[in-house]
């Protein structure tokens, strides 16, 4: 029952921050609240159909949070809300985790 | 410089451990070493397929050893290697964050 149950959380777990840029989105919204041409920016190889559904999967998530500006042009800003910040805690040991797979290759893509 | 650097470490970790399974198939190795089909009744999602690719991917990263022991009918069994076993911390922090997002609704698939 026990491996159930947490073998079920890491699949819950992977459901939501698994794939490739949704993590690597909430980690350059740690820094600060972007708008969408900034995370643009912090990620060139994303797409913009991607990025727009992975962050309203995470809006939808209740982890981050999307506010509308009402300015001209329009301005969207995007940030962590108090349960999106939680995630920091994954993304520190996923960062350390990376920061090794590359030390054992030299071919490293990024 | 900083942000480009640990967005890349965050990167390079989830082209190895992103996707739905990989975490997954992990965790139940940490268990025991075990054989194919033992994966499968661990995990009855998979798909035969995708529980070769993503356990032929890990073997590929140094994560997985893959051992044929020459018997009849032919015994395989997957362990995790030394390097394979890194992967612990990174799963106790995912199960924890899973098990946070389970808490938060009820109406959890797994």
């Amino acid at each position: 029952m026990k491996n159930v149950v947490s073998g079920c959380s890491v699949e819950e777990a992977m459901n939501m921050i698994g794939g490739r840029w949704r993590l690597l989105i909430v980690s350059y919204l740690l820094e600060k609240p972007k708008r969408f041409s900034e995370l643009r920016r912090d990620i060139p190889a994303i797409s913009q159909r991607m990025l727009t559904m992975d962050l309203r999967a995470l809006e939808e998530a209740g982890l981050v949070q999307r506010t509308v500006f009402a300015e001209v042009p329009v301005k969207v800003i995007y940030n962590l809300t108090p349960d999106g910040l939680r995630l920091e805690k994954v993304i520190n040991v996923v960062q350390e985790l990376g920061l090794w797979l590359k030390g054992r290759h030299v071919d490293a893509e990024c």
